[in-house]
C-alpha cells in the first residue's frame, strides 16, 4: 500500500535495509532488524572495522566495507558511527542514491558544543541540496512493525497496526510502541526523528495522513523547525483522521531540557495551544494520556452526545465515577421512565440503586445474565450516548481469581454487547491492591478489543478528548 | 495508648467485641474479626436465629441469644440485622451500656423511602439522648489493625500503623486500607461511618487528632452534618498533624449520587474548598492522589524549599519529568558551579547531560557506585531541596529481571542515601509495558520505606501538596 510517489514512500516500505557501523558484542541494530530479514527483506551491514566483521557474518549478515558494494538500491540505512564519521557516511549514501537514512549518532547541536553544531551544519548542508531523506540525527530511526524494521528488540512485529506514531524522543517512541502493544494496539509506521534537521515533523505527518494503513496519528514533538508549515500540515491531517499531539517542553524549564535533548528551541506555549485548537488536534501531556486516547479512538465506537450511563459496583465508587465524568462535562443523565421501570422489575433497591449512576452492588461480576440485561436496558435509553462500567479489583480478587471462568464469561458478555451496540462502551478497572493480578489479565481485555482504563479520571479524560475531536469541542 | 477520657476511647481500644446477627454459610463478620479473638480479645456473637447458632459455635465463637447475657461490658458491637430489627438491637445495646456500635444495616434515609427515613429517625431519637456512640448506619464500621478488629478479611493486621483514616464509604475505606497496605503503609485506626446520623466525621477527627499513634489523618467524606463544627475541628486537627481530605460529590451529579449513597446533602463546592484552604487541609480528589500524598507525608523527609534535582534515565524522560515538576511550581534549579565541576569530572557529555534535569543515560540502574556518587554530589548542592529519580521499566526489564541482585543493590543504595540525607528523596517508576513485573517488585521498595510513584505527574502533585502543607502554600 503506502503512498506511491511520496518522497518517503520507499523508506517507509523498504526492500533493502543497511546497518552502518554496528558493533559487538551485541550488534544491537542488526539484532533489532533480524525480523526484516526473516520476512524476506535484504538486510546488510556496512562496517569497515575488521574486528567487527567476523561477528556480523556469524549472524548470517553479509557485510560490505564500502557503501557502493551493496548490491541493491538502499531504501533505508541506520547509521551508528562516531559523530566525526557521519558526514563521510552521508556522502556515500547520497552517492549511491539511497532512499533514506536515520542517524542514531548523537553529539550534535543538542550538546551546545561548537564541534557538535558544526558537524550538524555539515550534514544539513550536504543533505538539503541532494534532497536526501535524513532522519535525525540523535534518534532511533524507523519502526515498521509490518516489515520487521525495528528500533528496539522488544518492539512487537504485527500486521494489524492502525496507529502512525512520530517521536522526537527515542525513549518516548519506544515506550509508546511497547505500551501500545501491552494494551493490545499496534503501530502502522513509526519514526523517532530526534534533531529533525533535514526531515521535519511535517514531512512525516504529510506521509501518514495520506497512508491508508494509518487510521490515527500520534506524536511526541518538542518543536517544529517551520511553524507555519507544521500548522498547515497538521490542519490538513486533522481533516483526514484523528491526530494526537503530545508536546514536550511545555514549561520554561522543560523547554531548557528540550534544547539539550534535541536542540529544539522554545515555542510560546500559549501560541502552541492556540495552534492545536485551530487545527483540531487532540492534545495530550504524557504517555498515559496518549495511550488512553488511542484506546478510546481505536477500540470504541464514537459517542454521539454527552449522555453517559455510569455502572459501578458499590456506592462509594458510584460517587467517584460520577464526579470524574461530570468534571469533564459529561451529562450523567437521568434514565427514561421506561428504563427505570425495567430496572426496578429485577433490581434490589436496598444496598443498591437503579438511578444513574447505577450501583450494581458487586453482584454482576459473576452473573452474566444480570449484566447482559442491565447493559441492554441501559443501551436502549435515548438519554444515553455511552456506557462506562467499573470492574472492581476487590471483587476480582475474590471471584475471578477463584473461578477464572467468571472473568471469561463476563468479558465475553461485554464483547458481545460492544459488538452489537451502536454506542461506545468503556471499562474501568483500578489496579488497587491487586496490581500484579490486574496486569496479568489485561490480555483478556485486549484480545476482545475491550477498551479498559486504570481509573475513572483517565477514562473520563480520554472519552472527553475523543468526544471533542468528533464534535468540534 | 489511645486518648483516655475521650468518649470514643473504649470503642477504639476494645477488649470485648460482639457481632450481632451474623449469617452463614460465611459468617463474614465473625470471620473478619477472628484476629481480634486470636490476639486475646473477647469475641462473641448475639444471634437469635436457631439455625445460625450451630455454624457460629463451630467457629469456636460463644453465642448468646440475648444482649444482656454477654458476660463482659461490650466495647464495640457490629450489627448486621434487617433494618426493621435495628431499633430493637439499639435498645438492647443502650440498656447494657455498650461503649459503641456500628450498624452495617442499610436501607435508611439513603433510599429516599419513607420507611427508611422513619427508621433512621428512630435510631437517632434513641441514640442521641442516651449519648450512645452509634457508627453509621449503612457502613462497614471500625478497622483497628493493631487489635485485629476488621471490616474486611483481606485487611492487614499490623502494629506499626501511623495513618488514621475515616471514610463515609465502605468501599473507599476498605480500598484505602488495602492499597495503603500494598504500598507498605498501615493504618492506626479506621472508621467507615456511612450515614453519620449520630457520630459525625467531626467526632472521629477529634479522636484521631488527640491520638498519639496517629501521625497523619486521611478521610473520604461526602458531607458534614454540622459544617461549623467540622470547620473548627478540622482547623484544630491541621495544627497538630497533616490532614488529607478527599471529598465525594464535588459536582452536582456527584452530589446527587452522595444523596442516594449516604443521604449526604450537597454542599457548595466553592464554599467547601475555601473551608479546606482556611483550615490548611491537604485536598485530594481520588484514591490514587490520597495514597500518593500519604507516601510523601509518611515515607519522606520534608522539603524545605522548591528546588528539585531531577534525575532521569534518558533525554525524553528528562523533558517529561521537568514539565511535570515545573507545572507544579517547583524550581528545576541550575546546579551550583561546584556541582557541575564535580559531575563533569566523570560524566559523559555525549548521549547524556550533566545539567538539571540530569540525563543519566540509563547507566546507573546497574552501577551503584556511579549512582551513589551522583546522589551525594547533587544532595550537597545548596540550590536543591529534594531529589526525584526516574527508574525505567525499559531498563528494568533488561537489567533487574536478568540479574535480580542489581535491583537489590540499587535499592540498598537508595535507602542508604535516603537515611543519611536531610533532604527528601522520591522515586518514580512508570509501570509501562512491564506492569506485572513492576507490581511484583513493589515490596522491595516498601520494605526499605522508599516512596515510589507511578508517574512524574503523580509524584509532582503529591510532593506539591506536602510542600504546601508544611509551607503554608
Amino acid at each position: 500500500m503506502g503512498v506511491p510517489g511520496h518522497r518517503l514512500d520507499a523508506m517507509f516500505n523498504p526492500k533493502t535495509v543497511v546497518v552502518v557501523g554496528d558493533k559487538g558484542p551485541n550488534y544491537m541494530w542488526l539484532q533489532n532488524n533480524m525480523p526484516f530479514k526473516e520476512k524476506g527483506g535484504n538486510l546488510y551491514s556496512v562496517q569497515l572495522d575488521a574486528k567487527e566483521i567476523e561477528g556480523i557474518e556469524k549472524l548470517g549478515i553479509q557485510n560490505f566495507t564500502s557503501m557502493a558494494d551493496v548490491p541493491e538500491l538502499i531504501d533505508y540505512a541506520l547509521v551508528a558511527v562516531p559523530r566525526q564519521v557521519s558526514p563521510f557516511i552521508l556522502k556515500d549514501l547520497i552517492a549511491v542514491g539511497a532512499n533514506g537514512a536515520a542517524f542514531f549518532t548523537s553529539g550534535f547541536a543538542e550538546t551546545g558544543e561548537e564541534l557538535g553544531i558544526k558537524l550538524q551544519n555539515t550534514l544539513v548542508d550536504m543533505a538539503k541540496p541532494a534532497n536526501f531523506n535524513l532522519v535525525g540525527p540523535n534518534c532511533m530511526g524507523l519502526y515498521l512493525p509490518k516489515v520487521g524494521v525495528r528500533f528496539n528488540n522488544d518492539a512487537p512485529i504485527a500486521d494489524d497496526g492502525k496507529i502512525g506514531f512520530l517521536s522526537q524522543s527515542g525513549t518516548h517512541g519506544i515506550m509508546f510502541s511497547l505500551v501500545a502493544g501491552a494494551n493490545g494496539m499496534h503501530l502502522s509506521r513509526c519514526a523517532s526523528f530526534g534533531n529533525a534537521v533535514v526531515l521535519d515533523v511535517s514531512d512525516y505527518v504529510d506521509y501518514l495522513m495520506h497512508d491508508d494503513e494509518t487510521e490515527v496519528i500520534g506524536m511526541y514533538v518538542e518543536g517544529a523547525r517551520d511553524g507555519r508549515r507544521f500548522f498547515e500540515t497538521l490542519r490538513e491531517a486533522c481533516k483526514r483522521k484523528p491526530v494526537v499531539v503530545w508536546k514536550g517542553g511545555q514549561t520554561s524549564a522543560g523547554a531548557r531540557a528540550t534544547m539539550s535533548h534535541t536542540g529544539s528551541l522554545a515555542s510560546d506555549q500559549a501560541v502552541w495551544e492556540g495552534m492545536m485548537r485551530q487545527c483540531g488536534a487532540i492534545v495530550t501531556n504524557n504517555l498515559d494520556e496518549t495511550i488512553d486516547v488511542m484506546k478510546a479512538l481505536t477500540l470504541a465506537k464514537r459517542p454521539a452526545g454527552r449522555g453517559v450511563a455510569l455502572l459501578a459496583q458499590t456506592g462509594g465508587q458510584s460517587v467517584s465515577i460520577t464526579d470524574a465524568f461530570a468534571k469533564q462535562g459529561f451529562d450523567v443523565a437521568r434514565f427514561t421512565d421506561k428504563t427505570y421501570a425495567e430496572l426496578e422489575s429485577f433490581f434490589n433497591i436496598i444496598g443498591g440503586s437503579f438511578q444513574n449512576p447505577l450501583d450494581m452492588g458487586g453482584t454482576v461480576q459473576g452473573k452474566t445474565e444480570t449484566l447482559q440485561r442491565i447493559l441492554s436496558i441501559v443501551e436502549a435509553d435515548e438519554n444515553i450516548d455511552a456506557i462506562v462500567m467499573e470492574l472492581s479489583a476487590m471483587f476480582a480478587a475474590r471471584q475471578w481469581k477463584a473461578k477464572p471462568e467468571t472473568l471469561t464469561d463476563m468479558l465475553d458478555t461485554l464483547k458481545t454487547h460492544q459488538e452489537a451496540s451502536g454506542k461506545p462502551f468503556f471499562a474501568v478497572i483500578h489496579p488497587a491492591h491487586e496490581a500484579e493480578y490486574i496486569a496479568s489479565i489485561q490480555p483478556e481485555f485486549h484480545s476482545r478489543a475491550i477498551p479498559v482504563f486504570a481509573s475513572f479520571e483517565r477514562a473520563a479524560a480520554a472519552v472527553k478528548r475523543v468526544y471533542d475531536f468528533h464534535n468540534g469541542g
